[in-house]
């Protein structure tokens, strides 16, 4: 996220730092974002869909981001954006504030020897930093979060209160890690022994997380049995989601709350994974792969498909077999009409049969 | 919960306090409850379900809590209840102690500047209570909890181990909230660039829970994008639950384990969701709205429906649906059937046909 | 797991200490394990099925467990065993270090009164340890994890940072259980009342976990309202599992990740339940029970199954209802062609129809 410069910028600055044109009054000053219906004078607000042009007018905020085809529809200020949501995103970025944090490494946090701190890092209370771990520039460390042993992590990090980053995993630049969230938990992997007894595969990889990820609170990754699990660029996860030994997550993928990975499968680039959806281990999605929510993925899937249904099926046969089911009741009504039908047919021949019988007989006799 | 007074009652005191009549000998000492099953002689028990009514007379109990229609029928000390477990849950209140926690603040914690603390809070070892946050008499705050900065918790809450509640959050009175808990967390919220990457849109709302709110173990709320995140009063939540941003969850509700909300979703009172369940984003439940375990709901409902399946539908629907699915294998018969039916038809009729088109022939010559 | 040793052996040692034969000369000397495709010369690494065959001519490994009937095909140094998977396992284990803690107890660890330590029990930093709790020899409790008061953890267990065991849990021997889980939250029990409010029941049990468990990460396993909440010895759980309260896994039973288990149901030994499993309250699921991932079980099990689906049925009628469902456009097709062939039938007889009827007339006439 870009770092927090000022708490107020006019009208004229916004537009220049976000690179849109806009209307009215470049003096106007904003302190702030907000939504059409509770924006105060002083904040930006933003309209991302047309349908809701007729909240504008009502609107107290003090300009708005909208598309350039609507500007001369609306007689305020306005900054004109083809990506209103998208403009408005940075401009929020612009007046967060991070929560706050000491200066430096607290007192009540346990340093181990060797760590390595860039400039500017920031420790809280009670914070865990294991012997050798290393903690790029201006990095924060928030409260009763804890680092192993031999860990890495990037520049420009947010690892939020009570996460936990296990020994040996990297971490790249500008990734946030949200509280609960264990990275580096071993991974499940037992050989059943003679007496059907679970025998530990010791899990000696890590788990690597790329630049620009975010993960979610109370999510599990665990490291790989050898080599690494691995989180690569860009990549947003929810909430309380589990990735298993040696997944492997595309760039720019999202992965929604409570969803669930299993070992060595492979998904590739900007792959959308709706809310609790499964995926079967050791096998590959594709780029651009989307299965809705609460599906079930057991096969690979070629890049680009979009999928649904625990089996997950392709869109358009799910959408094909919900109707099919959807259908049965008639289908049973026309069987049942059917039935009726063929016994009139039935029973109207069986009254013809003995004569056309009598008939045959009567020609076999000729 | 009740504050825990004594750790012995008569069966006298018991009717007294919770409001009930009782039959047997007042004086009798209880120093519990249990199980039929399990109940020593200083304990009481109950009989929630009259269908377990022969297990009375095994049972030790000192006493049972059972409905007043079943009290002739039971020759012993009895509580008479038209509600036996809600008496029964009550009682046990009575007997039950909290896990110990030192008076006061624990020299281990962390206590930030501008900290209130009310009369009688207690603050274990190793917590965290950052800066401004405020915290409401009785309450305890067991060790190596975390409140964030600028966090308001109420009166008689219990905030268990492993708690974490994150900045500006605001807590009810009376709220419990278990173990590895995360309330605040960032919702899940980005923008898409021109290139396809996720841009963040920071999450600057909070999370709201109203009094006799109780939160399982390892759940995660997340703060709303603005606004709030609201709990209200009396919902109980159960372990593993997500609430995306902006959620909204009625009164008296009940969302039992490893339910997910998407975000900005509103739920009425007395809703209940069963376990395993995911709603979709921006859609409302009505008050008294039950799912099944392991729907999916992807539309608003109306007040009091009960649905079921993924995508969930109502309860008679889907029973009927499901019944379809069950008479497919009949259904495949009969078609078979029909069809050897109409081929015996039509062989029989193709018989015929050479001689009625002879007929028809020489009726054309005639 | 075997406690580790020593960095490297000889492949005439490994194959002392596992129990197996080998091939090649005995002084090879092997300092870790890997896969085929990635292990360096000194590594020992494995063919656990034999479809991978032709990978062992490329791989660079120092040796190579396999089965005994593919020694002659191999010129190598080997390790035979009927089960290549679990000697690997079992080698892998000699070699595996734990993660690094400081011996004795940390400073920075808050130690209550009445504390017993085991011999070599090792404490890391910011640790709680509350009254009571009883800790068996050579066991490591990670930096930032919670034991309760009244705890007792057995000998060699591992417990990972952020672990919280809470107040009056025992756990067994050799047990590992990993961070972010919390073992001993209240249950999910409440009585309505009179307004419909829920009243809670205060959950005086505990969780007991038997020797030689493993739990993931981020589990939740609640406390027993009454008596225990159990998990039998040698069961493995995953990440994101949650277990209610009163429930009992058997022995040796595997439960994979974002399982959940309603309260007082019983599983027997060597159950699989796969990822995001969910199984209602109070029921049975027998012996060596298996349900496939995502399914929904809804009724007690006979021991022995193998289920599948939500609702759950047994594997063979799965298919045959799904093989139906993805019957339904043929069988649509079906039913519309027999009702042209009938409409065919009928048309004909019309025309039939009139002539018969006359000669009907014609008939009785005569």
């Amino acid at each position: 996220m870009t770092v927090h410069q000022k708490s107020a910028y006019t009208l004229g600055e916004l537009a220049e730092i976000l690179g849109v044109p806009y209307r009215g009054d470049p003096a106007i000053v904003i302190r702030g974002v907000g939504p059409l219906e509770a924006a105060e004078p002083d904040r930006l607000s933003f309209l991302a869909n047309a349908k809701y042009a007729s909240m504008v007018p009502r609107s107290r905020a003090g300009a708005i981001v909208v598309e350039p085809s609507l500007a001369d529809t609306m007689d305020r200020p306005l900054l004109l954006s083809e990506r209103p949501y998208l403009t408005m995103a940075r401009a929020a970025q612009l007046f967060h504030r991070l929560p706050p944090l000491n200066d430096g490494v607290h007192e009540t946090a346990f340093v181990a020897e060797g760590v390595e701190l860039g400039p500017e890092v920031r420790v809280g209370p009670l914070v865990h930093l294991g012997s050798g771990s290393r903690i790029g520039a201006r990095t924060r460390v928030y409260g009763s979060a804890y680092i192993g042993c031999g860990v890495s992590v990037g520049e420009d990090c947010l690892i939020y209160p009570g996460v936990y980053i296990l020994d040996g995993c990297r971490i790249g630049d500008r990734v946030i890690v949200h509280s609960g969230t264990v990275i580096g938990s071993d991974g499940y992997g037992f050989a059943q022994d003679e007496q059907g007894r679970h025998v530990k595969i010791p899990q000696s990889g890590i788990v690597q997380i790329d630049d620009d990820v975010e993960i979610g609170a109370n999510c599990t990754v665990d490291r790989a049995t050898f080599g690494k699990t691995w989180i690569q660029r860009g990549t947003k996860i929810d909430n309380l989601v589990q990735l298993a030994h040696n997944v492997v997550v595309g760039e720019h993928s999202l992965l929604v709350a409570q969803v669930g990975i299993a070992g060595s499968t492979r998904l590739g680039r900007h792959v959308v994974l709706g809310g609790q959806v499964g995926v079967v281990g050791h096998i590959e999605l594709g780029d651009a792969v989307r299965v809705g929510a609460q599906s079930g993925v057991a096969h690979s899937v070629e890049p680009g498909k979009d999928l649904i249904g625990s089996p997950a099926v392709e869109h358009r046969q799910w959408f094909r077999t919900h109707a099919n089911i959807q259908r049965l009741p008639r289908m049973k009504n026309q069987i049942r009409e059917l039935q009726k039908r063929v016994a009139e047919l039935e029973g109207y021949l069986k009254q013809l049969r003995p004569q056309a019988e009598e008939d045959e007989v009567h020609e076999s006799n000729d």
